[in-house]
């Protein structure tokens, strides 16, 4: 593949070579062996998993043996509430939540609404409308709500704050800068962040494990650097590769860029106009052309999304694969299968946001592991 | 005087030329006119500004303008738990209360259990004790218990969390390192201080005035810089001269050189020991040389002591001053003097440091305007 992709923890552009980022990051292939046992301990196989969509990892492993000798572990991700959620960011979500319902799991949910005021221009009011929204949009994802924090910083920090001094006079800025990329003109908020976002990995003595993107990695070398000084264990990882913007493999969906993006809130006939105006196609430029060659489906944006988030159906997508590859099936058809996928699958979430009141309550404040979490204060002590 | 004197924010050494540090730093003098407003207004006169002990500000015009106004001022200090307190520490707190009497004012004191932890090489159990430590003695001076507010700042985050994340927001790494010469081993807690530490300026919606040593005045640029900003006023400052150490007027006083410092807790015969082992005499070598030339004043801890802290009575002062530097009154003399003075003193302390459980509780939690703030969330709105 091509040698000008370009990953780092702030942007991703072009086609990515994921082997090449295994490599680059230093993290491991989930491979037939680990990929079998997780399955077996699960109970059940993993669309993402299955299909290598979720396919890198870190001290994986481990946490399943500490899952198979009965210690266990807890899952731990995050929100940065700028703007709303679309298809991309609640992928790992869902992902999350299967992995908390085979393991029987604690997961907790950081809301960044001080990351996102230091990084972003934007205002309060935009983050207090950002948070509400996206926790709701979580909430609907299903997860076990007596065994589900989401938490604010800025509503948690005091509950916090202790274990978040104690990290933080453990990374020096130096360290900071060169994990982060922070220069003389990033704000000392955003130079802080390392602090907060590391201290939910010490919720639990457990060890955690991050669900996330595989660009996310680096983020994380400094809990790996510190952990252990509180006799805690490294952060384990469990790593997706990107999901193409629906205008194509390069580049990656954003909000901000409504044409790349299906929105959470995407209505039946806006994800029709979107998909049909702007999925990008694998296809044949001509008829002809497409009847001869058939669709690239490594490009093709409806293959890859039935393919790696939305068709569970083994033989189905098999089927879609051969008639589209070979020039039997046409652009249109996958787009219309596309649609009706992803509409059958907002239409369910956006049923339950709807519904999402009382587990937002609970996740936050009235369920089981909520109210541990608020009557909890995190510290964290030297190992000497 | 000599120019070999080195201020910063984080050491002190040598004998200082105070005019030049005016200079430098850019404040103002307390000339005769402002002292004599200041007095007018305060109803009184105060022993440590009269003396020109205070000697220098920065706004303190203005904020006794807007005492006169009717729109008042308020006053923010702060402590350290790192050790023990000396007499060198209290003797600000003293100033503070005298202010607080006078004006009728509120008072913030900050207690910086995360920034020594940031600083220092300093266990938890330490500043617990400290913390606890430092506490009892500052409530010893005697604020007013409805009027002044001591807070932890572990304890008080969650309330303060909101402002802080704005204003470390508008300060970058490059200004942090200019005002706190931060660098790339200064860990991300320490580099985070300048928010924390701003905050309390914006507790209320009047001026903040800042009782500190001069050397101090360079921390609150940032302040200074970002007030306006958020549609506060800047923090004014009243300026002291240094406390000669105990061994002499190079260098200052210091809790973990026992010699160079007088602590709160000394018993009589521990002061006694030390003023005649180690305080500094400016008298002469020998006697003979001491009734020819008499006493250096203006080196001499004793006199300096007695001037500057502790001798009320003019006359009384004037007299030892003209016997000690004329040769006729002799340094085991004056050092008499000041042991009885510094034992007067730090027994009236010491009593009521003994006594001062309920005083700590309503200035922490139960009194007036303690329990106002722990009512409060603490936040910033920028000005548009």
């Amino acid at each position: 593949m091509a040698d000008d992709f370009d990953v780092t923890p702030f942007d991703v552009e072009g086609t990515v070579d994921y082997d090449r980022l295994i490599e680059k990051f230093g993290t491991d292939e989930i491979d037939s062996e680990l990929k079998q046992k997780f399955f077996e301990l699960a109970g059940d196989s993993n669309l993402y998993v299955d299909r290598d969509f979720i396919y890198s990892h870190r001290d994986f492993d481990k946490a399943l043996d500490e899952y198979e000798s009965g210690e266990g572990f807890f899952l731990y991700t995050g929100v940065g509430p700028s703007g709303k959620m679309h298809i991309g960011h609640i992928v790992s979500f869902y992902f999350t939540k299967w992995l908390q319902e085979k393991f029987d799991v604690n997961v907790y949910i950081q809301v960044t609404d001080d990351e996102k005021y230091w990084d972003r221009d934007i205002t309060d009011e935009e983050i207090e409308k950002y948070a509400k929204d996206n926790i709701r949009e979580i909430a609907a994802v299903g997860f076990d709500p007596d065994k589900t924090f989401i938490f604010r910083n800025r509503e948690y920090m005091g509950n916090m704050y202790d274990g978040i001094v104690k990290i933080a006079e453990k990374v020096n800025n130096s360290q900071a800068s060169s994990v982060f990329g922070f220069e003389g003109s990033t704000n000392i908020g955003m130079n802080f962040w390392p602090a907060i976002q590391n201290v939910p990995t010490f919720f639990e003595e457990k060890r955690c494990v991050i669900p996330a993107a595989i660009d996310q990695d680096p983020y994380w070398r400094i809990q790996r650097d510190v952990a252990e000084k509180f006799g805690h264990k490294k952060t384990a990882a469990i790593h997706s590769k990107f999901i193409p913007a629906l205008t194509g493999p390069e580049g990656k969906m954003s909000s901000s860029k409504p044409k790349t993006a299906i929105m959470l809130g995407d209505s039946p006939e806006e994800v029709e106009k979107k998909v049909k105006k702007h999925a990008y196609s694998g296809g044949g430029d001509t008829l002809e052309e497409h009847r001869e060659e058939g669709a690239d489906l490594s490009v093709d944006t409806s293959f890859q999304w039935l393919r790696n988030l939305l068709m569970e159906d083994d033989e189905k997508l098999k089927e879609i694969a051969e008639k589209y590859s070979s020039g039997e099936m046409m652009t249109g058809e996958i787009k219309e299968i596309l649609i009706e996928e992803l509409n059958e699958f907002l239409q369910n979430h956006q049923e339950r946001k709807d519904n999402a009141d009382e587990k937002v309550e609970k996740m936050m404040y009235e369920g089981q592991l909520a109210q541990e979490m608020w009557d909890k204060n995190i510290d964290l002590n030297l190992v000497r």
